[in-house]
């Protein structure tokens, strides 16, 4: 749940990100900024802040901001019969990007899982992107990522993007954010 | 045809533009950064620079620079059998693209044909666009476009990209740059 205050906070937060990278956006645009809290009510440790460029039935775009240590929690893109999941290419546009997904977990990993949260992150193989650097993870692989100490800014192209597919690992997760007053 | 010199020159003047939009780029992206004269020896005027992202079998991104007044010239992505042509949405980062689509033409267009070619420009459907704003085209429509005075830097999100199927209006044209030293 997410107050009205809290998403106006997070919107002007990232988008003075996005000013001061120069990545320009309508005022259309920022009246439709996507702020989710993924039903947890922690949305400095866990949520995302998005633009939805153009999301068609082949291809999608968006401009993804994570504020310092905020993460985007662990899910995958399921594929569902001859239906392929979602595969999608992160490049990283400004700040660090900490990406982990399925596979030889790395030691010492740089990336700070949330007190009390340790059970909904399995996947540990990092990826460390910095300005410039892209990573594409394919349909069904877990996944997390998570803004360095300036946080991040990350451009995603990807087939079609459908988030009510979305898996999550923690239960607790509701992908449409509520809104209370 | 250009010359090793032409395209290290036009290199480094559309990557001083990224740089000046604080676009990020791997060393392994500038070494292969792509110039194109259309196979009509006059860069400055008809010609594109850009970095491709990423283009696998479903979807593509690059990003393109326009030097001031430079276009890249008519042409359409056909439909092949079942196989859709590219369908492609321009995003512009910096600066003004003028976009040329078939429809009803614009009158007193800002665009500028250089002179001699004006037979390989026959769609005139302005669309003028700012930094954060764009545009989807079709596949097989006609277009073309330009950078305005100061050029411009524009995203492209699409289908696959495979500029061996485009048809240019103009005969000369070969999509293959050749280089001489």
């Amino acid at each position: 749940m997410l107050t009205r205050k809290q998403i106006a906070d997070a919107t002007e937060k990232v988008l003075a990100m996005f000013d001061k990278q120069k990545i320009a956006y309508t005022p259309e645009e920022k009246a439709n900024f996507e702020v989710s809290d993924f039903g947890l009510s922690m949305l400095e440790k866990i949520g995302l802040e998005l633009i939805v460029y153009v999301n068609n039935n082949i291809y999608c775009a968006k401009e993804m901001g994570l504020m310092p240590f905020q993460i985007c929690p662990e899910h995958r893109h399921p594929t569902r019969g001859d239906k392929s999941g979602k595969m999608e290419t992160f490049r990283c546009r400004a700040g660090e990007v900490y990406l982990y997904i399925s596979g030889d977990p790395t030691e010492n990993i740089k990336g700070k899982v949330p007190e009390g949260k340790e059970d909904t992150f399995t996947v540990f193989h990092e990826i460390v992107l910095h300005p410039g650097e892209q990573y594409t993870i394919m349909p069904d692989t877990l996944h997390w990522f998570q803004g360095g100490p300036e946080g991040a800014i990350v451009s995603e192209f990807s087939t079609t993007s459908t988030d009510e597919d979305d898996i999550f690992t923690d239960p607790d997760i509701k992908r449409f954010t509520e809104i209370a007053d």
